[in-house]
Protein backbone atom coordinates (compact mmCIF):
# COMPACT_ATOMS: atom_id res chain seq x y z
CA UNK A 1 0.00 0.00 0.00
CA UNK A 2 0.94 3.46 -0.94
CA UNK A 3 2.72 5.22 1.96
CA UNK A 4 1.54 9.16 2.71
CA UNK A 5 2.71 9.72 5.95
CA UNK A 6 5.22 8.85 8.77
CA UNK A 7 5.98 9.67 12.53
CA UNK A 8 9.75 9.82 12.87
CA UNK A 9 11.27 9.34 16.78
CA UNK A 10 14.46 10.68 17.40
CA UNK A 11 16.30 11.73 20.59
CA UNK A 12 18.23 15.37 20.69
CA UNK A 13 21.74 14.61 20.41
CA UNK A 14 24.57 17.14 22.20
CA UNK A 15 26.26 18.03 18.82
CA UNK A 16 22.64 19.14 17.65
CA UNK A 17 22.79 22.09 20.50
CA UNK A 18 24.18 25.44 20.71
CA UNK A 19 25.32 28.05 22.76
CA UNK A 20 21.61 29.25 23.41
CA UNK A 21 21.36 25.86 25.43
CA UNK A 22 18.55 24.75 22.57
CA UNK A 23 18.62 22.65 19.14
CA UNK A 24 19.90 24.88 16.35
CA UNK A 25 17.68 25.87 14.03
CA UNK A 26 19.19 24.41 11.17
CA UNK A 27 18.89 20.97 13.17
CA UNK A 28 15.08 21.22 12.54
CA UNK A 29 15.84 21.48 8.86
CA UNK A 30 17.51 18.15 9.44
CA UNK A 31 14.87 16.59 11.46
CA UNK A 32 12.82 17.19 8.55
CA UNK A 33 14.67 15.51 6.00
CA UNK A 34 15.31 12.80 8.26
CA UNK A 35 11.75 11.88 8.58
CA UNK A 36 11.02 12.12 4.56
CA UNK A 37 13.70 9.67 4.47
CA UNK A 38 12.40 6.93 7.10
CA UNK A 39 8.77 7.94 5.13
CA UNK A 40 11.07 6.53 1.82
CA UNK A 41 12.29 3.34 3.57
CA UNK A 42 8.71 3.23 5.05
CA UNK A 43 7.41 2.51 1.14
CA UNK A 44 10.58 -0.13 0.43
CA UNK A 45 12.07 3.17 -1.14
CA UNK A 46 15.50 5.30 -0.72
CA UNK A 47 15.70 8.88 -1.69
CA UNK A 48 19.35 7.56 -3.11
CA UNK A 49 18.80 4.70 -4.89
CA UNK A 50 22.09 2.56 -5.22
CA UNK A 51 23.89 3.08 -8.99
CA UNK A 52 20.94 5.91 -9.74
CA UNK A 53 21.42 9.08 -12.02
CA UNK A 54 18.46 10.83 -10.29
CA UNK A 55 18.28 12.60 -7.18
CA UNK A 56 15.77 14.24 -5.28
CA UNK A 57 17.33 18.10 -4.07
CA UNK A 58 15.33 19.98 -2.44
CA UNK A 59 14.14 23.43 -3.96
CA UNK A 60 12.27 25.17 -1.06
CA UNK A 61 11.55 24.47 2.46
CA UNK A 62 9.88 26.80 5.07
CA UNK A 63 9.84 26.41 8.98
CA UNK A 64 8.16 28.55 12.20
CA UNK A 65 9.17 27.88 15.26
CA UNK A 66 7.03 27.33 18.35
CA UNK A 67 9.37 26.36 21.16
CA UNK A 68 12.71 24.79 21.82
CA UNK A 69 13.62 21.46 22.26
CA UNK A 70 16.64 20.37 24.17
CA UNK A 71 19.44 17.81 24.69
CA UNK A 72 18.41 14.63 25.23
CA UNK A 73 14.61 15.35 24.73
CA UNK A 74 12.87 12.49 22.42
CA UNK A 75 10.65 14.07 19.50
CA UNK A 76 8.45 13.09 16.69
CA UNK A 77 8.66 14.03 13.58
CA UNK A 78 5.32 13.92 11.50
CA UNK A 79 5.83 13.79 7.86
CA UNK A 80 2.94 14.23 5.61
CA UNK A 81 3.17 14.02 1.67
CA UNK A 82 1.12 16.86 0.77
CA UNK A 83 1.95 17.06 -2.82
CA UNK A 84 3.02 15.03 -5.63
CA UNK A 85 3.16 16.05 -9.20
CA UNK A 86 5.09 14.62 -12.30
CA UNK A 87 8.61 16.18 -11.23
CA UNK A 88 8.09 17.23 -7.53
CA UNK A 89 6.74 16.40 -4.39
CA UNK A 90 5.92 18.36 -1.40
CA UNK A 91 5.82 17.22 2.39
CA UNK A 92 4.13 19.32 5.39
CA UNK A 93 6.16 18.18 8.68
CA UNK A 94 5.28 18.81 12.51
CA UNK A 95 7.77 18.41 15.21
CA UNK A 96 6.39 17.94 18.78
CA UNK A 97 7.56 16.23 21.98
CA UNK A 98 4.88 15.32 23.94
CA UNK A 99 1.69 18.09 23.36
CA UNK A 100 3.84 20.65 22.22
CA UNK A 101 4.53 21.56 18.84
CA UNK A 102 8.55 22.39 18.41
CA UNK A 103 7.99 23.58 14.72
CA UNK A 104 5.46 23.41 11.58
CA UNK A 105 7.51 23.39 7.83
CA UNK A 106 6.75 22.51 4.78
CA UNK A 107 9.49 21.28 1.82
CA UNK A 108 9.66 20.58 -1.89
CA UNK A 109 12.08 18.19 -3.36
CA UNK A 110 12.65 17.86 -7.11
CA UNK A 111 13.29 15.27 -9.38
CA UNK A 112 16.42 15.56 -11.58
CA UNK A 113 19.03 13.76 -13.45
CA UNK A 114 22.60 14.27 -12.36
CA UNK A 115 24.57 12.71 -15.13
CA UNK A 116 25.29 13.73 -18.35
CA UNK A 117 26.23 17.11 -16.66
CA UNK A 118 24.53 19.91 -16.29
CA UNK A 119 21.58 18.18 -14.05
CA UNK A 120 18.40 18.64 -14.90
CA UNK A 121 14.72 18.39 -14.10
CA UNK A 122 12.93 14.77 -15.48
CA UNK A 123 9.70 12.56 -14.22
CA UNK A 124 9.65 10.62 -11.35
CA UNK A 125 10.14 7.36 -11.97
CA UNK A 126 6.85 5.08 -11.97
CA UNK A 127 8.23 2.48 -9.57
CA UNK A 128 8.44 5.60 -6.81
CA UNK A 129 5.82 7.39 -7.99
CA UNK A 130 3.51 3.69 -7.41
CA UNK A 131 4.60 3.72 -3.61
CA UNK A 132 4.09 6.85 -2.88
CA UNK A 133 0.41 8.55 -2.41
CA UNK A 134 -0.73 12.39 -1.16
CA UNK A 135 -1.83 12.52 2.63
CA UNK A 136 -5.48 12.20 2.68
CA UNK A 137 -5.98 15.38 4.66
CA UNK A 138 -3.92 17.31 2.62
CA UNK A 139 -5.56 16.16 -0.42
CA UNK A 140 -9.11 17.21 0.75
CA UNK A 141 -7.63 20.38 1.30
CA UNK B 1 25.22 55.20 11.03
CA UNK B 2 22.67 52.31 11.55
CA UNK B 3 23.69 49.66 9.50
CA UNK B 4 20.99 48.02 7.26
CA UNK B 5 22.66 45.56 4.68
CA UNK B 6 26.05 43.48 4.88
CA UNK B 7 27.73 41.59 1.96
CA UNK B 8 29.28 38.54 3.79
CA UNK B 9 31.75 36.43 1.79
CA UNK B 10 32.48 32.75 2.42
CA UNK B 11 34.21 29.57 0.81
CA UNK B 12 32.09 26.29 0.60
CA UNK B 13 34.10 23.61 3.32
CA UNK B 14 34.32 20.22 2.39
CA UNK B 15 31.80 19.38 5.34
CA UNK B 16 29.32 21.29 3.77
CA UNK B 17 28.89 18.96 1.24
CA UNK B 18 26.89 15.87 1.53
CA UNK B 19 27.23 12.87 -1.30
CA UNK B 20 25.24 14.83 -3.80
CA UNK B 21 28.39 16.42 -4.08
CA UNK B 22 26.69 19.74 -3.81
CA UNK B 23 26.39 21.90 -0.38
CA UNK B 24 23.73 20.81 1.98
CA UNK B 25 20.23 22.82 2.07
CA UNK B 26 20.91 23.06 5.79
CA UNK B 27 24.14 24.85 5.47
CA UNK B 28 22.39 27.13 3.22
CA UNK B 29 20.48 28.55 6.07
CA UNK B 30 23.74 28.86 8.40
CA UNK B 31 25.39 30.74 5.98
CA UNK B 32 22.03 33.14 5.71
CA UNK B 33 22.45 33.32 9.89
CA UNK B 34 26.79 33.67 9.37
CA UNK B 35 25.49 36.46 7.49
CA UNK B 36 23.08 38.29 9.74
CA UNK B 37 25.71 37.64 12.75
CA UNK B 38 28.68 39.89 10.65
CA UNK B 39 25.96 42.36 9.75
CA UNK B 40 25.25 42.73 13.12
CA UNK B 41 29.26 43.40 14.03
CA UNK B 42 29.16 45.40 11.27
CA UNK B 43 27.16 47.60 13.31
CA UNK B 44 29.16 47.19 16.10
CA UNK B 45 26.96 44.37 17.81
CA UNK B 46 27.60 40.47 18.53
CA UNK B 47 23.83 38.98 18.83
CA UNK B 48 25.27 37.39 21.30
CA UNK B 49 26.54 40.00 23.99
CA UNK B 50 28.39 39.06 26.78
CA UNK B 51 26.40 38.65 30.45
CA UNK B 52 23.01 39.47 28.55
CA UNK B 53 19.79 37.36 29.13
CA UNK B 54 18.59 38.17 26.32
CA UNK B 55 18.76 36.12 23.24
CA UNK B 56 17.24 36.61 19.18
CA UNK B 57 15.90 32.49 18.86
CA UNK B 58 14.94 31.96 15.20
CA UNK B 59 10.96 32.31 14.70
CA UNK B 60 10.63 31.37 11.24
CA UNK B 61 13.11 30.85 8.00
CA UNK B 62 12.18 30.41 4.12
CA UNK B 63 14.77 29.37 1.66
CA UNK B 64 14.05 28.85 -2.19
CA UNK B 65 16.96 26.42 -3.56
CA UNK B 66 17.98 27.88 -7.09
CA UNK B 67 21.15 26.25 -8.44
CA UNK B 68 23.90 24.11 -6.34
CA UNK B 69 26.87 25.15 -4.87
CA UNK B 70 30.10 23.09 -4.83
CA UNK B 71 32.95 22.65 -2.74
CA UNK B 72 35.46 25.25 -2.59
CA UNK B 73 33.49 27.84 -4.19
CA UNK B 74 33.59 30.99 -3.24
CA UNK B 75 30.44 32.82 -2.49
CA UNK B 76 28.28 36.10 -1.30
CA UNK B 77 25.19 36.01 1.02
CA UNK B 78 23.65 39.57 0.35
CA UNK B 79 21.45 40.14 3.60
CA UNK B 80 19.11 43.18 4.62
CA UNK B 81 17.58 43.68 7.31
CA UNK B 82 13.59 44.44 5.86
CA UNK B 83 11.60 44.70 9.09
CA UNK B 84 12.50 45.94 12.60
CA UNK B 85 9.64 46.01 15.46
CA UNK B 86 9.69 46.30 18.57
CA UNK B 87 10.38 42.50 19.40
CA UNK B 88 11.53 40.86 15.60
CA UNK B 89 13.42 41.73 13.14
CA UNK B 90 13.12 39.98 9.80
CA UNK B 91 15.72 39.52 7.14
CA UNK B 92 15.61 38.90 3.45
CA UNK B 93 18.99 37.21 2.03
CA UNK B 94 20.39 36.45 -1.66
CA UNK B 95 23.31 33.78 -1.81
CA UNK B 96 24.82 34.05 -4.83
CA UNK B 97 28.47 33.15 -6.96
CA UNK B 98 29.16 35.78 -9.21
CA UNK B 99 26.00 36.21 -11.30
CA UNK B 100 24.37 33.19 -10.49
CA UNK B 101 21.82 33.17 -7.80
CA UNK B 102 21.96 30.15 -5.16
CA UNK B 103 19.16 30.61 -3.21
CA UNK B 104 17.07 33.73 -1.64
CA UNK B 105 15.59 33.42 2.03
CA UNK B 106 13.99 35.45 4.25
CA UNK B 107 14.74 34.79 8.52
CA UNK B 108 12.23 36.84 11.39
CA UNK B 109 14.23 36.11 14.85
CA UNK B 110 12.59 37.65 18.22
CA UNK B 111 13.85 39.05 21.41
CA UNK B 112 13.61 36.93 24.28
CA UNK B 113 14.82 37.41 27.98
CA UNK B 114 15.71 33.87 29.55
CA UNK B 115 16.13 34.13 32.50
CA UNK B 116 14.32 33.75 34.78
CA UNK B 117 12.80 30.65 33.26
CA UNK B 118 10.33 30.33 30.99
CA UNK B 119 12.08 32.21 28.02
CA UNK B 120 9.95 35.53 27.18
CA UNK B 121 9.17 37.95 24.67
CA UNK B 122 10.52 41.49 25.55
CA UNK B 123 12.16 44.79 23.68
CA UNK B 124 14.98 44.69 21.55
CA UNK B 125 17.29 47.21 23.82
CA UNK B 126 17.46 50.93 22.89
CA UNK B 127 21.36 50.74 22.12
CA UNK B 128 20.92 47.83 19.49
CA UNK B 129 17.99 49.67 17.76
CA UNK B 130 19.72 52.51 17.28
CA UNK B 131 22.62 50.22 15.43
CA UNK B 132 19.99 48.89 12.96
CA UNK B 133 17.77 50.08 10.57
CA UNK B 134 15.74 48.82 8.06
CA UNK B 135 17.15 48.16 4.24
CA UNK B 136 15.72 51.84 2.17
CA UNK B 137 14.70 49.31 -0.80
CA UNK B 138 12.43 47.10 1.94
CA UNK B 139 11.04 50.01 3.14
CA UNK B 140 9.08 51.21 0.64
CA UNK B 141 7.52 47.72 0.44
CA UNK C 1 24.02 -2.36 38.77
CA UNK C 2 27.14 -0.08 37.75
CA UNK C 3 27.64 -0.09 33.54
CA UNK C 4 30.94 0.03 31.93
CA UNK C 5 30.04 -0.42 28.30
CA UNK C 6 26.72 -0.24 25.97
CA UNK C 7 25.54 -0.81 22.41
CA UNK C 8 24.50 1.79 20.79
CA UNK C 9 22.48 1.54 17.25
CA UNK C 10 22.32 4.55 14.70
CA UNK C 11 21.49 4.92 10.91
CA UNK C 12 23.43 6.75 8.51
CA UNK C 13 21.42 9.94 7.99
CA UNK C 14 22.26 12.14 4.64
CA UNK C 15 23.71 15.21 6.29
CA UNK C 16 26.31 13.12 8.07
CA UNK C 17 27.42 12.34 4.55
CA UNK C 18 30.30 14.13 2.40
CA UNK C 19 30.82 14.51 -1.23
CA UNK C 20 33.23 11.75 -1.09
CA UNK C 21 29.70 9.89 -0.41
CA UNK C 22 30.43 8.36 2.46
CA UNK C 23 30.40 9.46 6.37
CA UNK C 24 32.18 12.46 7.05
CA UNK C 25 34.79 11.78 9.76
CA UNK C 26 33.89 14.37 11.95
CA UNK C 27 30.58 12.25 12.40
CA UNK C 28 32.44 9.30 13.48
CA UNK C 29 33.44 10.98 16.57
CA UNK C 30 30.22 12.71 17.12
CA UNK C 31 28.94 9.10 16.77
CA UNK C 32 31.31 7.87 19.75
CA UNK C 33 30.06 10.89 21.90
CA UNK C 34 26.65 9.45 21.36
CA UNK C 35 27.52 6.41 22.43
CA UNK C 36 28.89 7.74 25.28
CA UNK C 37 26.19 9.67 26.34
CA UNK C 38 23.93 7.04 25.75
CA UNK C 39 26.00 5.06 28.35
CA UNK C 40 25.59 7.59 30.69
CA UNK C 41 21.20 6.84 30.41
CA UNK C 42 21.86 3.33 30.21
CA UNK C 43 23.26 4.19 34.14
CA UNK C 44 20.46 6.62 35.07
CA UNK C 45 22.79 9.43 34.43
CA UNK C 46 22.62 12.08 31.84
CA UNK C 47 26.13 14.30 30.55
CA UNK C 48 24.41 17.12 31.15
CA UNK C 49 22.53 17.08 34.54
CA UNK C 50 19.50 19.63 34.53
CA UNK C 51 20.77 22.93 37.02
CA UNK C 52 24.59 21.22 37.62
CA UNK C 53 27.35 23.58 37.54
CA UNK C 54 29.84 20.62 36.33
CA UNK C 55 30.05 19.31 32.77
CA UNK C 56 32.02 17.03 31.14
CA UNK C 57 34.32 18.46 28.19
CA UNK C 58 36.63 16.09 26.16
CA UNK C 59 40.24 16.72 26.59
CA UNK C 60 41.48 14.01 24.08
CA UNK C 61 40.16 12.21 21.27
CA UNK C 62 42.03 9.35 19.17
CA UNK C 63 40.44 7.60 15.92
CA UNK C 64 41.67 5.46 13.29
CA UNK C 65 39.17 5.04 9.91
CA UNK C 66 39.37 1.20 9.06
CA UNK C 67 36.11 1.42 6.67
CA UNK C 68 33.84 3.81 4.81
CA UNK C 69 30.36 3.95 6.23
CA UNK C 70 27.29 4.70 3.41
CA UNK C 71 24.28 6.72 3.45
CA UNK C 72 21.28 4.54 5.39
CA UNK C 73 23.74 1.92 6.73
CA UNK C 74 23.05 1.27 10.48
CA UNK C 75 25.89 0.47 12.61
CA UNK C 76 26.74 -0.26 16.16
CA UNK C 77 29.24 1.90 18.13
CA UNK C 78 30.45 -0.36 21.18
CA UNK C 79 31.59 2.20 24.14
CA UNK C 80 33.70 0.56 26.88
CA UNK C 81 35.25 2.97 30.14
CA UNK C 82 38.58 1.67 29.86
CA UNK C 83 39.33 4.61 32.76
CA UNK C 84 38.04 6.32 35.41
CA UNK C 85 39.90 8.76 37.69
CA UNK C 86 39.13 11.31 40.31
CA UNK C 87 38.80 13.58 37.52
CA UNK C 88 38.17 12.08 34.43
CA UNK C 89 37.23 9.19 32.27
CA UNK C 90 38.03 7.42 29.35
CA UNK C 91 36.42 5.61 26.60
CA UNK C 92 36.97 3.28 23.86
CA UNK C 93 35.04 3.00 20.80
CA UNK C 94 34.72 0.58 18.27
CA UNK C 95 32.37 1.35 15.28
CA UNK C 96 31.23 -1.49 13.37
CA UNK C 97 28.33 -2.63 10.59
CA UNK C 98 27.90 -5.92 11.31
CA UNK C 99 31.62 -7.96 11.15
CA UNK C 100 33.27 -4.65 9.46
CA UNK C 101 35.05 -2.20 11.57
CA UNK C 102 34.14 0.97 10.56
CA UNK C 103 36.14 2.88 13.28
CA UNK C 104 38.12 2.25 16.82
CA UNK C 105 38.62 5.15 19.18
CA UNK C 106 39.41 5.80 22.36
CA UNK C 107 38.17 9.53 23.90
CA UNK C 108 38.86 11.30 27.61
CA UNK C 109 36.41 13.68 29.47
CA UNK C 110 37.51 15.58 32.68
CA UNK C 111 34.96 16.96 34.75
CA UNK C 112 34.93 20.54 35.49
CA UNK C 113 33.11 23.18 37.43
CA UNK C 114 31.81 25.95 34.94
CA UNK C 115 30.81 28.17 37.63
CA UNK C 116 31.96 30.34 39.19
CA UNK C 117 34.54 31.22 36.23
CA UNK C 118 36.99 30.46 34.74
CA UNK C 119 36.72 26.73 34.77
CA UNK C 120 38.31 24.14 36.69
CA UNK C 121 38.75 20.17 37.28
CA UNK C 122 36.74 19.07 39.85
CA UNK C 123 36.03 15.29 40.80
CA UNK C 124 33.65 13.56 39.71
CA UNK C 125 30.67 13.94 41.93
CA UNK C 126 29.96 10.37 44.03
CA UNK C 127 26.45 9.71 42.97
CA UNK C 128 28.04 9.30 39.12
CA UNK C 129 30.78 7.58 40.00
CA UNK C 130 28.57 4.94 41.80
CA UNK C 131 26.67 4.24 38.23
CA UNK C 132 29.65 3.98 36.21
CA UNK C 133 32.03 0.95 36.47
CA UNK C 134 35.91 0.03 34.30
CA UNK C 135 34.84 -2.18 31.57
CA UNK C 136 36.81 -5.95 32.77
CA UNK C 137 38.32 -6.54 29.61
CA UNK C 138 40.02 -3.13 29.97
CA UNK C 139 40.86 -3.50 33.43
CA UNK C 140 42.89 -6.28 33.76
CA UNK C 141 45.09 -5.04 30.40
CA UNK D 1 58.05 26.74 -4.54
CA UNK D 2 56.70 23.71 -2.75
CA UNK D 3 54.30 24.50 0.18
CA UNK D 4 54.99 22.69 3.76
CA UNK D 5 52.94 24.75 6.07
CA UNK D 6 50.21 27.16 6.31
CA UNK D 7 48.43 29.76 8.59
CA UNK D 8 44.43 29.36 8.43
CA UNK D 9 42.52 32.00 10.46
CA UNK D 10 38.66 31.30 10.94
CA UNK D 11 35.63 32.79 13.14
CA UNK D 12 34.19 30.86 15.38
CA UNK D 13 30.34 30.90 13.94
CA UNK D 14 27.07 30.40 16.00
CA UNK D 15 26.48 26.63 14.33
CA UNK D 16 29.92 25.48 15.51
CA UNK D 17 28.64 25.77 19.30
CA UNK D 18 27.08 23.80 21.63
CA UNK D 19 25.00 23.81 25.01
CA UNK D 20 28.20 23.76 26.85
CA UNK D 21 28.95 27.27 25.41
CA UNK D 22 31.94 26.77 23.51
CA UNK D 23 32.57 25.24 20.33
CA UNK D 24 31.99 21.37 19.93
CA UNK D 25 34.92 19.44 19.90
CA UNK D 26 34.06 17.66 16.55
CA UNK D 27 34.66 21.21 15.31
CA UNK D 28 37.97 21.95 16.13
CA UNK D 29 38.61 18.45 14.05
CA UNK D 30 36.86 20.27 10.98
CA UNK D 31 39.23 23.52 11.19
CA UNK D 32 41.73 20.95 11.02
CA UNK D 33 40.60 19.76 7.53
CA UNK D 34 39.94 23.16 6.78
CA UNK D 35 43.33 24.36 7.02
CA UNK D 36 44.44 21.24 5.42
CA UNK D 37 42.60 22.41 2.25
CA UNK D 38 43.50 25.68 2.74
CA UNK D 39 47.40 24.65 2.73
CA UNK D 40 46.64 22.60 -1.04
CA UNK D 41 45.13 25.78 -2.45
CA UNK D 42 47.79 27.92 -1.67
CA UNK D 43 50.23 24.95 -3.24
CA UNK D 44 47.90 25.63 -6.10
CA UNK D 45 45.98 22.46 -5.80
CA UNK D 46 42.50 21.22 -4.60
CA UNK D 47 42.17 18.01 -2.32
CA UNK D 48 39.17 17.49 -4.36
CA UNK D 49 40.54 17.62 -8.18
CA UNK D 50 37.36 17.99 -10.47
CA UNK D 51 37.15 14.87 -12.48
CA UNK D 52 39.69 12.75 -10.60
CA UNK D 53 39.26 9.36 -9.75
CA UNK D 54 41.55 9.99 -6.74
CA UNK D 55 40.07 10.83 -2.98
CA UNK D 56 42.33 11.59 -0.27
CA UNK D 57 40.12 10.02 2.87
CA UNK D 58 41.25 10.64 6.69
CA UNK D 59 42.69 6.87 8.04
CA UNK D 60 43.68 8.78 11.47
CA UNK D 61 43.12 11.56 13.39
CA UNK D 62 44.41 12.52 17.22
CA UNK D 63 43.51 15.90 19.18
CA UNK D 64 44.07 16.93 22.39
CA UNK D 65 42.11 19.85 23.81
CA UNK D 66 43.68 22.55 26.12
CA UNK D 67 41.22 25.56 26.07
CA UNK D 68 37.89 26.12 25.54
CA UNK D 69 36.81 28.62 22.16
CA UNK D 70 34.18 30.90 21.91
CA UNK D 71 31.70 32.45 19.58
CA UNK D 72 32.76 35.19 17.54
CA UNK D 73 36.53 34.72 18.51
CA UNK D 74 38.94 35.07 15.79
CA UNK D 75 41.96 31.64 15.68
CA UNK D 76 44.55 30.36 13.85
CA UNK D 77 44.85 27.00 12.74
CA UNK D 78 48.90 26.63 11.86
CA UNK D 79 49.30 22.71 9.83
CA UNK D 80 52.61 21.30 8.86
CA UNK D 81 52.81 18.55 6.57
CA UNK D 82 54.66 16.46 8.87
CA UNK D 83 55.00 13.59 6.73
CA UNK D 84 54.72 12.24 2.93
CA UNK D 85 55.10 9.10 1.58
CA UNK D 86 53.76 7.62 -1.41
CA UNK D 87 50.46 6.77 -0.30
CA UNK D 88 49.63 9.35 3.05
CA UNK D 89 50.30 12.16 4.24
CA UNK D 90 50.29 13.32 7.86
CA UNK D 91 49.71 16.97 9.30
CA UNK D 92 50.64 18.97 12.79
CA UNK D 93 48.22 20.88 13.68
CA UNK D 94 48.07 24.05 16.25
CA UNK D 95 44.59 25.77 16.70
CA UNK D 96 45.67 28.80 18.86
CA UNK D 97 43.30 32.13 19.85
CA UNK D 98 46.29 34.67 20.32
CA UNK D 99 48.84 33.23 22.73
CA UNK D 100 46.44 30.48 23.76
CA UNK D 101 46.53 27.76 22.39
CA UNK D 102 43.14 25.73 22.38
CA UNK D 103 44.18 22.18 20.65
CA UNK D 104 47.18 20.60 18.84
CA UNK D 105 46.24 17.26 16.53
CA UNK D 106 47.77 15.06 14.02
CA UNK D 107 45.91 13.70 11.07
CA UNK D 108 46.82 11.03 7.99
CA UNK D 109 45.09 10.99 4.79
CA UNK D 110 45.85 8.27 2.66
CA UNK D 111 45.52 8.59 -1.05
CA UNK D 112 43.02 6.12 -3.07
CA UNK D 113 41.22 5.33 -6.01
CA UNK D 114 37.37 5.15 -5.68
CA UNK D 115 36.37 3.67 -9.56
CA UNK D 116 36.17 0.88 -10.36
CA UNK D 117 35.18 -0.08 -6.64
CA UNK D 118 36.11 -1.38 -4.58
CA UNK D 119 38.51 2.15 -3.37
CA UNK D 120 41.93 1.42 -3.06
CA UNK D 121 45.61 2.48 -1.93
CA UNK D 122 46.92 4.20 -4.86
CA UNK D 123 50.44 6.47 -5.14
CA UNK D 124 49.93 9.66 -4.80
CA UNK D 125 50.09 11.67 -8.13
CA UNK D 126 53.59 13.27 -9.05
CA UNK D 127 52.01 16.62 -10.10
CA UNK D 128 50.69 16.75 -6.42
CA UNK D 129 53.80 15.47 -4.62
CA UNK D 130 55.69 18.03 -6.22
CA UNK D 131 53.92 21.47 -4.67
CA UNK D 132 54.22 19.67 -1.47
CA UNK D 133 57.04 19.33 0.66
CA UNK D 134 57.52 17.86 4.43
CA UNK D 135 58.06 21.08 7.00
CA UNK D 136 61.58 21.45 7.68
CA UNK D 137 60.74 21.23 11.78
CA UNK D 138 59.33 18.59 11.79
CA UNK D 139 61.89 16.57 9.15
CA UNK D 140 64.51 17.28 11.47
CA UNK D 141 62.35 14.85 14.18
Amino acid sequence: MPVSEYRYRRRVQFADTDLAGVVHFSWIARYMEEAEHALWREAGLSIVPRDSIIAFPRVAVAIEFKAPLLFEEEFEVHVRLTGLSRRSLTYAHTVSRGDTVIATGTMTAACVQKVPAPMRAVDIPQQILERLAVHSASAGG
